[in-house]
């Protein structure tokens, strides 16, 4: 009896708005010490970042846990990702930061609070899960792409790995460089080394340029617009239902009736 | 009674063409002076720019008298922005320039008085506003953004604090620098540099490159479309109703008539 | 008698496919020329070329003259924009280019000849055509662009003369300056060094970036979409149009028709 | 008879499943053949990886074979491109590699067989069509593209030739030059060093990039926005058709059809 009291004083404090104010700033601050550790700081400000380090994990555990109760059903609490992904980060910030072996990866871990920001904020959840989904359109454009630079990697680490092996020794070396040349970083640097070897290799540069860079920016614009209009048809839709207006289809229908009352005098 | 004459001088003052030809003129020649003091000048001119100066401000102060008492009701004059940043505009440019300490503040204070240009000629008054409107859609893209530059800055600054503090060393500097690697600005000279420490730094380039860059893109060029394309829409609707172009929901209450005089013939 | 002759002969040339291919061909041919020009040349070559340059002017001239002597009313030849543009560009080249004074202008002069490719090729006059077109919607962009750069350009240039006059001494090297800085070519150069004076200068870069680059180009995109979509609607239309196909508006008149008839036969 | 059960025997491998996994496991294999060769490899890796080449030179001959014994009619398998493309990609591989002077060749030549990626692949098979479909639109912004570049660097070899031969040399160089100029890359190095001699050339490279980069890209996005759309109006009218949705057409002939009727029961 008591633990059902208890659970039901949880779904209370889940629900209630302070609650959930308190945890935003909570996230909040701990974003604003994350940031502060970066400055150098006095012995006494460390202590006090520890401590407040603390303070956080052990706030962002109590939430976890009060909102694990207040849960009617166990297993759908980790059906939802966000839960999932909140917990993740508060167990991984449980790992002690004070050993000085893992202190670094420990103050990685908790830059990483940061991002809870997302979970609690509905409308940047909104905005990830539709980066998300049009994640698999982009797929084999990804694929291409990687294609395209493997294949220019292969010949420029082939025939420019003497000319300067920092930049074509291998081909993860090369994928690289390549990068570098989508990205207009100094290739002219790149080019007019080779080309003092192989006057010809501008060719190398430029079909390389308008293959990935253009052909790239075509097809991301291409899928985006396409995203964009499928929303833009749905939500017209939605709303042409809404306000009940009429659809062609009714229309139709409402033809067939005409004919039907038309049979029915010429019937007579 | 003679106030109320000086008032309806006014409002004809105001609605007078040549009136407001002459304002853009002098907005046009403040604009102008405010060039002209960037270039090395004589004794003599730079005592003629003060005159000008303090004539622009006198004109500006009477342009804007005028336009208050014309009026007709003196809480609406306040409720319009652009009165509202014209009238800012005007009152701080009243400070004194001849003071040596305050002569930088008063100069630049006198370069915003070529905004005025926006506030005057209505087709730009439009493009910033349309501008202001798409900025609530863009803010939770510009928190998202913020979130992936702060999580960056603090891993970086974690890690390369000690390679290169002056890009490295605090969280703000940090966040420069990322927007520094975000433009592409010899970025790989910073890459190269940490990549000596650690080898697969690449990896936190290249995915911030990709998170940041192509996210934003994406999502930025989606909310435009979506924005262009409600607005033409709305266009369409518009135009067909001026054009008193039947629509399906016409056709329906047509078909609608035709049912009732078909019920009315089979009823005979 | 003879001139009605003449002139209709000039009318068949003028229609003559095989005229018209040889007139691409000397277009070409001169393109090719003044190519060839900026290549190292022998005395022999150098002879060839003004040989040919004279033969190229006859050409044209002597085929404006065709053009001009075919047009059945002479007022309308020069109310066309592309027959004014070739012929300005012939009488242009026929200033003498011996001259050594004047050889450097009438080289220029005769590589605006290449331009008479866009005039022959009905493709590209299109192009053009639709791209002028998109000119004045883009006019207050720019106007608006020209002004955010002339306030930036003025506080650039009175804080930051004294740090570098190169690059910050008047207004219009200001311009330049910020012109570049929005190619984001070396711009971090430029603000670390004004950084070491203003240590937040960093935000007039930042807020100029922001406001050029991004407000300019989710503008121009803006209009380019719409510029495209009001075509595409235009081109449905013309087809549905072309193809017969029934409008709503013909649907709501053969309704009319039948509530006529409806009438008559309740009149009955 | 025999020659008979062979081929159906080669019918019944190429469309087994596990015969395309097979294949696709070898494509992938000798990309990472192709990769692996960059890096530094001892004399037994060497060999081994000649041992290699040739197992899969061998196994993508006898793969097209079966493909093309399968094939019902021969003249067919040639019409399809991508299996002429894969014909000629294992016939050219066939070019041996151990002759010192053609291995630099050779070796390139293996590097296309990482193309088979495309053409096993249905997906980047469609992706790769879409972008070839899209070139004849393209075909014209090319041709204006390389009249502006044609002029640009005519004018600038004339003109810059004596100040710096590297950059602008003759035309080509010239051209190379530009691209760089349009890329942004050091655009200001080259712009400093002729404003030295022609303070107004400046100009010529803010013209040159407001021309080709703003024309340039407003042009693509017009393009692929309006091939986007083509696909998308498709596709709903595919949709639209598919789930037996009435057009506008359709209700017009069931108009028709009621006037019939009435005419008939006015008749009466």
């Amino acid at each position: 009896m008591r633990a059902t009291s208890l659970k039901s004083k949880f779904v209370q404090i889940r629900s209630n708005k302070l609650f959930e104010l308190v945890v935003i700033a909570v996230i909040i601050f701990s974003a604003l010490l994350v940031g502060a550790k970066t400055y150098e700081m006095s012995e006494t400000l460390i202590s006090v970042s520890i401590f407040l380090d603390w303070f956080i994990t052990i706030f962002f555990l109590t939430e976890i846990t009060i909102r694990f109760v207040a849960e009617p059903r166990k297993r759908d609490f980790f059906k939802n990702f966000w839960n999932l992904f909140d917990t993740l980060i508060v167990f991984v910030s449980l790992i002690p930061a004070e050993n000085t072996d893992m202190a670094l990866i420990a103050r990685l871990v908790r830059v990483f609070r940061v991002l809870r920001m997302i979970s609690i904020i509905p409308e940047l959840r909104l905005l990830l899960t539709s980066l998300v989904k049009a994640m698999p359109q982009l797929g084999y454009v990804m694929l291409l792409m990687f294609i395209i630079f493997y294949i220019y990697a292969a010949i420029g680490s082939t025939l420019f790995e003497t000319i300067n092996p920092v930049l074509w020794g291998d081909i993860t070396v090369s994928m690289l460089t390549l990068f570098r040349v989508m990205t207009f970083e100094d290739w002219t640097d790149v080019m007019y080394e080779t080309m003092e070897v192989y006057p010809l290799s501008w060719i190398f540069y430029l079909t390389f340029i308008f293959l990935s860079a253009f052909a790239f920016l075509n097809m991301v614009i291409g899928i985006v617009v396409n995203v964009m209009e499928q929303e833009n048809v749905k939500a017209r839709q939605e709303k042409m239902e809404l306000m009940g207006e009429p659809t062609i289809a009714d229309l139709a229908k409402q033809l067939t009736q005409i004919q039907q009352q038309l049979a029915e005098l010429t019937k007579k």
